[in-house]
């Protein structure tokens, strides 16, 4: 009888100690997901911004790495609005589309189904926040031009965190309404500075600040990426928080390259913030990725050392070429390989378990 | 007691059970590398040739995804042959070196390692052997351009299947030599088109073909890569085989999107055939990447529908761009992430357990 029970023992360890290694290897939990995207940040732009920065970037911290094929439905090239709604509500839509499908339809987007999950949701960027990009996630518009109606659709959105530019949307409007007064009304704190935004400790929060260049705004990207996690993640369900690094594009579109790498070095100190973040928090799904290049940026020569670097433009638009995406912490493998820029969708609502 | 039967019964099919996951999720043995460099493919010769391809490519069969850095010790912007003794050596050096370090010290290649520890070895090319990326595997020499030296290096090398263009340095000789009869008395066979080369059915080959665009040369490539690993196979310790597509250099030298995308598709078809393969072996490793970018090439305009496709160069020469690594099979995750070229000698060292 003895030398069963120590059978029983022996085989119980090894069973523990298989299922410690088996569960290690399984995915964690997901609660919180942080979704950053460099708005016309390429591959070249990431290059350019690594050696403009002397030979490293927080992107380097990543080891899941994909690549987003960006084609619209109606375009090879796809612009910011159709390239983000379709990481938005999961298809590829016509250029100029807010968050609507091919038939103009309004569909549900990632952060409103976060938020339907009981999840706290936030949107950061450095452009207006009525932007294409961020529209995407809170608005339905069938033209990424409607600023005045995208605003509007902010005030129904129920984002819990919004923070960008384009104030002027808000309280300078043909239709006479203050939306920034509507806001406080609906209990959200309403600020103007980045000193004020991180000023904020808890509840609901619109920061409107102007739209700079890193030169003027310092990090405000990586102070207002920290506000909006310390405020999002009070959530106890977890949040869903959107990072637009908005001015590479800008900085493509002008065809300056300075412009490009000082906006790429500005994205990737709030990736750091973010990485470290998630690295201490372990329950946090980090995907950095672009909506697609732009400027046809190629680099000629560089100083890995001083940071010099020079290169060249072949438009001051947008090109086809399919961009990087980079993934951290549980569920990160999901998003290694080649894929349609809509399945980043799929990907998330899989990782956060909304679809079966 | 039938009771504590069951109940062992009843543990030892779950141990069975969990030890079988376990298994399945650790590294397997690695007996194989296929290492395939596209000469000159960026980021955005892939997606030319996809879109050229009318949207796909074997490249979407790799899950695990890197970006390889390709500066030489001497400058921001590499060469080939400085690219590739990067990976053949596992140390920057100046640009034109050939599979020498800084101090112009010969150092041992990933391929004469292979040798050294029993397995075949291979190189397979559509431009001359002699040429900088396939002399970097098996030959040592200060400057690329040394053709000559190059080639009776090779006698001395022992590689076992040598496939590519370039007779002339072989028989048309300055200091009287022939090597090719120097090959056939150390008992190789030397064969002169791909039908021959095709036909050898086993023993070591030197196979010097014509060098020709894809238009006359057919799917060369695709037939003398498949020949090369059937030969290689037959080694029962395993072998090492690299494998160029090395004209998508010249179609950026060229600044012809047309020389580059066709190219990009033969190198891919290739890609192909060495998955089907590694799929079927479950013991290989195959990993594609680039030395560098050539052209600068951007997308201005495609159709994924009929393969149509537009594009600009910025140079005729190479630029500063990290260029993706695509790695399948076991020990494949070792190539995720961002890292130096040199890296990828110390990857495969690892993964063929040459280093403690």
């Amino acid at each position: 009888m003895k030398k069963y029970v120590l059978l029983l023992v022996g085989i119980a360890f090894t069973y523990q100690s298989l299922q410690a290694q088996h569960s290690a290897a399984s995915p964690r939990k997901i609660k919180h997901i942080i979704f950053m995207i460099g708005d016309g940040m390429g591959t070249t732009q990431i290059y350019a911004g690594l050696t403009a920065n002397k030979g490293w970037l927080n992107l380097e911290r990543f080891k899941c790495i994909g690549f987003s094929r960006t084609n619209s439905a109606s375009d090879y090239i796809t612009e910011s609005a159709a390239g983000a709604t379709a990481f938005a509500i999961g298809e590829k839509t016509y250029n100029g589309a807010i968050a609507v499908d091919t038939a103009r339809k309004p569909k549900p987007t990632l952060l409103e189904i976060a938020h339907q999950h009981g999840l706290a949701t936030g949107i950061v960027v450095t452009t207006d926040i009525t932007d294409a990009t961020p529209a995407t996630f809170a608005t339905h518009e069938p033209l990424r031009d409607m600023s005045a109606e995208i605003a509007a659709d902010y005030v129904k959105s129920d984002v819990d965190v919004l923070i960008g530019a384009g104030r002027e949307h808000f309280d300078q409007r043909k239709d006479g309404r203050d939306l920034l007064r509507e806001f406080s009304q609906k209990g959200y704190q309403v600020k103007y500075t980045t000193a004020a935004i991180t000023a904020v400790k808890k509840g609901k929060l619109v920061g409107l600040v102007k739209e700079e260049r890193v030169a003027q705004r310092g990090d405000q990207l990586l102070q207002t990426t920290r506000t909006a996690i310390d405020l999002l993640k009070q959530q106890e369900q977890g949040f869903f928080l959107v990072v637009e690094g908005s001015k590479i594009d800008d900085g493509g579109h002008a065809n300056d390259l300075q412009y490009v790498t000082e906006e790429m070095i500005d994205f990737d100190r709030a990736i750091g913030a973010v990485l470290d973040y998630a690295e201490k928090d372990g329950e946090t799904l980090v995907v950095v990725t672009a909506d697609h290049e732009t400027g046809g940026l190629t680099i000629s020569e560089g100083d890995l050392s001083t940071g010099k670097i020079s290169g060249k433009f072949s438009t001051d638009d947008h090109t086809g070429v399919m961009v990087p995406v980079f993934a951290y912490g549980p569920g990160a493998e999901a998003f290694m390989g080649i894929y349609q820029n809509n399945s980043i969708f799929t990907k998330f609502m899989q990782a956060m378990r909304f679809v079966k």
